[in-house]
């Protein structure tokens, strides 16, 4: 591992390359960003050490970290770009679509789709953190379309960054993170926004850190550059989701209307199970 | 102050019996639960020293700390057994109706209404800690309606267990309530749920800590005994804080059916206001 290239220095780009950097000191890390202001903090901030627009031929690695709706074209490109020896691989949050556009591309074999489940709620390179990776899950789709001899490359950066490696079909992909992310990021901005609503008339505000309120609503402080894409590009399940959810709202609302009292203790006994799901693994 | 009676030796109860022991020493504490586990449980973790049904006519506090739906009976009864120098606090997550039905109470200013903003998803003696109410905002309602010495008494231990207060009209607390602290609490349970539903058929779970899932769902693991009777107690204000949220869900997935990336975009924006309040007083 000798050479990266990064496009987009926020916070999963410039978390993957400080990571790497850490177990990695001889690697060379170049990169780019859109946004004149983030390519410079990420210079001063040592997530790369120069800054190039193209990757040099001899990359071992391209690393695409923008937003989920930039990547179709972005990976088009970069494969029209790269030597024969590199790999790239892309970590955005959806992956059908990327991997359904690319599917007779030539050069698919010199790609992997990746999707590490990790973030916060900050964004760009000042919110990066060598240790954002650790020990995170790291899914990965489609592998058997990737050249074997490259994906060695890959499992190697992996391996040493400790990610927790996972296997999934791509639909399936987009279809489970609809659920266990997307949807908990969508319901948290709209749990801010019908409290903020209330806000303006009541001006007493008091801390509401106890009140389980901040670990609900945290996600409401996520990118909307980052999460209105990934809304979009995973539309047909996000939608599928928030239906779900919505009917499950409203039914919960009548047992409240009615008072049905029983009904609710019920209900909220086998969602307790959730306990169980949440420790999984731990 | 020497001698305090409480009946409800949960997480709440618990936690102030411990904490207060820590400050007062030479407290004495006896108390009551319903349960028998956790009245055993509470003898044998310290929260109490004696069990007792009834408060000594000389305790200078009853602590009432049960599920909202069984406070009303519960003070009214109380206030008919204590002597003319103890003070009932209460520590339930609703005010008005418990406000409403001692308003003409000839000992009403022996209660002081009270709800301290603090808790966890857990339950019960064994999940009670002395560092819980730290630092934690107290509300306290219709200060006015409750004897000027029996306040100075509530004054002394609320200041000593670290508690930041604040003094709200019981209506606009149930109100403000509403959307802080019930909303969060019915959205979490909502999601849980609808994540519960999906995976019957999806096989494929994977650690979900990084994806922002578990924040938001960990209030989907709270006891439903207590929430259920909050979301009936505070029932008109807990519907409209629903029906807004649901309105705002509503709203928010026509915007990703029809693609409006721009309007997406804009209301994520303003919502990302929330990081503000978040940090109010920090």
């Amino acid at each position: 591992m000798n050479k990266i290239h990064l496009v987009g220095l926020g916070l999963l780009g410039g978390s993957f390359a400080l990571a790497a950097k850490q177990k990695f000191p001889d690697l060379q890390l170049t990169g780019h960003d859109h946004n004149p202001q983030h390519l410079q903090d990420a210079l001063g901030l040592g997530i790369i050490s120069v800054a190039k627009t193209l990757p040099d031929p001899d990359s071992d690695l391209v690393i695409l970290a923008t937003p989920a709706d930039t990547l179709e074209d972005l990976l088009i490109q970069t494969l029209a770009q790269i030597g024969p020896k590199t790999l790239v691989i892309d970590l955005g949050s959806t992956k059908s679509k990327l991997c359904d556009a690319v599917a007779h591309h030539p050069k698919r074999p010199q790609y992997l789709a990746a999707h590490p489940i990790a973030g916060t709620e900050y964004s760009g390179p000042k919110a990066a953190d060598p240790g954002l990776l650790d020990r995170k899950v790291m899914i990965l789709c489609e592998l058997e379309k990737t050249d074997l001899q490259l994906k060695e490359k890959a499992y190697h950066l992996f391996d040493a960054l400790n990610l927790k490696l996972r296997f999934m079909d791509p639909a399936e992909h987009d279809r489970h993170l609809a659920y266990v992310s997307h949807l908990s990021h969508l319901t948290s901005f709209m749990l801010g926004k019908t409290v903020l609503q209330k806000m303006e008339d009541e001006k007493n505000i008091f801390d509401m850190a106890g009140s389980g309120f901040s670990s609900t609503v945290r996600l409401a402080k996520s990118s909307p550059d980052m999460w209105g894409p990934i809304f979009l590009e995973n539309k047909e399940n996000v939608l599928a989701a928030l239906d779900g959810y919505i009917a499950n709202l409203t039914a919960f609302r009548e047992k409240i209307a009615v008072e049905d009292r029983a009904g609710l203790k019920k209900e909220m006994v086998e969602i307790n199970a959730i306990r169980g799901i949440l420790d999984f693994g731990k």
